[in-house]
């Protein structure tokens, strides 16, 4: 039964990951390809150990706490889950209750949580050019905090989505891609379609797409983002992708037809997301206070959206792809056609059909977070994830 | 010390409550006898441990999931208390915070919080012929998903209250008895008055009355539900009762006189609760969102109430019952004549005796819930109880 | 290593504070030397063992309840923090979600939910008059609820701010002021200004000020109180505050002059507070719902406070205190000039320098909860301590 585990700590034991100790995770492009495969692998041992009804609690108190900037129900439970599979409490920084309200700094209250803080997950993707920052002022200041001897330890930040990148999603995405297809080995040259897809609510977040474009052409795998016209995503983020290609094997294109994407895909994930620019003046008319302007944009983009509704992951589409049968993915939920809208981002048939695969897909998350934390957390993860298997702690006592 | 331990134990081996395991508890009259008798016995068990500062903790990590679609204090942490008890963390489902808002199917949500969720509590009592409904549906979505592989564990559904029965409530009601009355034997032949109460306010749940007949006639008792005409139950329970009466061997009885429930009655059960026709009606009303007639349908209702001043659990009523010293029982809480509201279900002078007797009631829930989340996820009880009383950890280290 | 800890079990053996086992933490000044001086040193012993990576963990499962009546960060987090690490989960009494608001009594709902509360921790500092008579009405009810066999243990009360004193504010500063003095026998004679300072929000609490000025006296410091004429604090305080400094030899003294109270201070504690005569005003008219004069009474506060926009702690000021470097204490967070405001309680210039012992000075008000929580539970604390530290469990296997 512990072959599984020998392997995966084998696999560990030949990966550099020192510096994810004590360090933070905002950007999937941070981290060298070891410190993510060490993310993987370490994620596929902690779901090895809870599997076999063996805890791998390394906390013995703590507190785990999450900020989200935004309603969250799958990323708030990975979250929380994560945090009670490692012995972390969750305490949930409500903006509202506290007394940030009352104009208190970020620095303040970053060291006023911090006290017995060993995570600190944030969720903060409504503006452009704020989330990420946020995220590193928080890092900052807590390290600060820690040098300063006001802390007795160091929180890790772990990145719940940003403005730019949302790694808890597009690595639990991956890790499903990695297991669906055998193994990291397998993914070289297949074909992934990162393409936007119509949706009566305008306004998601960009984070997605560019998470998965800036991963996964780092697996040597052919990566097309398509999008209409007028639809770009962050240009940054797309010299990530373009860099990556280059450097590790992979292939990055752009274009502005589905059926070119879809073409021979062995992957597809369909998916709406706002416009950059006009997230950005969004942005800054809220700065500026100007709700009139921001309702009339609004109108305006949900115009734009509708003149694609054509965009969307039909059966038809499906066909398209390497013998009709590509993996499709989705960060949920959906747009379903006929079922939570009139027109959306996919058939109910195409949905339907994959729903199973869609569910274990989200199931990688709280493994993700919890490989994120414990490694961040953990000075020696092979010597300490076998004291958890010797150990041999029942999770469940039945 | 451990002879009251060693005679519960006995009981629980005599009792077949195998098939509790990896299932769901929705309403009492979905189990046997023994399997009910095995959560009254497992209940005493876990108080026995945690009064002699024994913990009965049997999960080292793991969630306890709660959904509450109404207010609640003592549902909420009694649940919060039986999850805590056992080693799970709770993690509350606000569907406010969460993207059910936007949208989320029922299906998808309930795997998304359940990748590491051992138990979701539900209370859902506001609409007739829902409740119920959506907890079986959730129920069956996460059974697939354990099915299809997407959990890792099948979360356990318990229900906190729904639109047909209030099991945890009935049965810390029936524990409580058990209790007062010195063991489950002595329950035969007594007189049980399940009788309406005037309350200013209108629209209380019917779960408790139907949970309190369907379960009282299981055990040999003289089960009187009194009400005045026009506040009919649900016909299906009692014909729930019906039966039970006749298979074993107890009485149920129907009247519109509060004075013949009570003559006589070891035990009275004097709350207000809402017509069934007329919560039919305002479901039907909400479901066409015609708000102007359901507040007509609410004058309706409290006029009609204010016909039933009398119906109040009075001092004189009292008086009519075995010796005048029946055992009061509520769910909590009440309406009470003169400190709550200027009249109402019960006077205070008789509410203030009843005091120590009705905490003490309440004082059942938490034990009754966790015995119900423990023999739903414990294949051996006995064996498992054995290993927490020899084990022999300390609650508190005093 | 052990060293240290050595040195406070010898100090711990020397103070009489079993009297606080079993009891409730309302007032500084309920409390003798010695159990002020045992909260102080198990405060230090909890941090000593974490810092040192050993779980003080004394519960392996149990409720911490908190329920607050105001906005809060620190106090929140405090709280958790200090419940978490020993081995509490929190539970937050929302009297929004609960039924309180459905005219729920004190009684009632302080029992219900508490049958597996081993602390309740409350802030409620908003009324004159009101707080600290509800903390103790509670602790009363819980206290009978335990006696009459309803409740299986006694939650202890821990008073997290009412409307006459902050104690774990107040002996968090304490161990603060202790720590960079060297000791306590080093504050003899020691000059400590708590003063009033501008903020252009009204009404803030008179519990810090008054929570200071009557725990600082108690070890032989010399307190002067400072105002403006018109924002005198509870003259029940102000004796309490005479008699402690003429029992423990300290002194007390009241000024008008800001200038007067800096000359020469070994500490500064400069902060806004609202008249207790106002306060008082203020809070019959609520009783009474007098909403129009409640404005009128904020609008004369605010124009009251404008006249004193020069009780500030400047650069200025603190030239005058002992060699130009009194320690700068704040509760937080502060209205900083041109900061968080136009004109406020302190320099920006003097906040800064000051930064990094304020943020110290608030990292003890987990620790001061966690020993109050501690030797209010723990029959036997140093024996408790000892076994701790012999068991020597990481809190983090790292």
């Amino acid at each position: 039964m512990n072959m599984d585990f020998n392997k995966l700590m084998e696999t560990l034991k030949g990966l550099d990951c020192e510096n994810l100790y004590h360090d933070d995770f905002f950007l999937t492009w941070d981290k060298t390809q070891d410190e993510l495969e060490a993310i993987f692998t370490v994620a596929d041992t902690l779901r090895y150990l809870r599997e076999n009804n063996i805890s791998p609690k390394i906390f013995d108190s703590g507190l785990g706490i999450s900020l989200f900037r935004d309603n969250s129900t799958r990323t708030r439970f990975s979250f929380a889950s994560a945090c009670n599979l490692l012995g972390l409490e969750i305490q949930d920084l409500d903006e509202g209750k506290s007394q940030i309200a009352h104009g208190e700094t970020v620095k303040e209250t970053s060291n006023m949580i911090s006290f017995m803080a060993d995570v600190i997950g944030i969720r903060d993707d409504m503006y452009i050019g704020k989330g990420h920052t946020y995220q590193k002022s928080v890092a900052e200041y807590v390290e600060e905090g820690y040098k300063d001897g006001v802390l007795n330890q160091r929180p890790t930040i772990v990145n719940l989505q940003c403005d730019i990148d949302h790694p808890t999603q597009s690595m639990a995405d991956m890790l499903h891609i990695i297991h669906e297809f055998g193994g990291v080995e397998n993914l070289k040259g297949k074909k992934i379609a990162m393409t936007w897809a119509y949706s009566p609510s305008y306004g998601k977040p960009l984070s997605v797409p560019q998470g998965v474009i800036a991963l996964m052409t780092r697996f040597g795998m052919d990566v097309t983002l398509a999008h209409p016209e007028g639809y770009e995503v962050m240009s940054e983020v797309e010299e990530v992708a373009r860099k990556n290609a280059e450097q590790y094997g992979g292939k990055f294109t752009k274009t502005n037809s589905m059926e070119e994407a879809f073409k021979d895909a062995d992957i597809v994930y369909p998916k709406s997301w706002a416009p950059f620019a006009a997230m950005e003046e969004r942005t800054n008319l809220y700065g500026e206070g100007k709700h009139k302007e921001i309702e009339e944009l609004e109108k305006k983009l949900l115009k734009q959206n509708a003149e694609h509704t054509d965009w969307a992951c039909t059966e038809e589409m499906m066909k398209l792809t390497k013998d009709g049968k590509a993996l499709y993915l989705h960060c949920l939920p959906a747009d379903i056609t006929g079922v939570s809208c009139e027109t959306g981002e996919v058939d109910a048939s195409v949905f339907d059909r994959y729903r199973i695969p869609l569910y274990k897909e989200a199931s990688y998350k709280p493994y993700i977070i919890a490989a994120m934390i414990f490694l961040q957390k953990v000075k020696n993860p092979e010597e300490t994830l076998q004291k958890l298997l010797d150990q041999n702690k029942a999770r469940l006592i039945r």
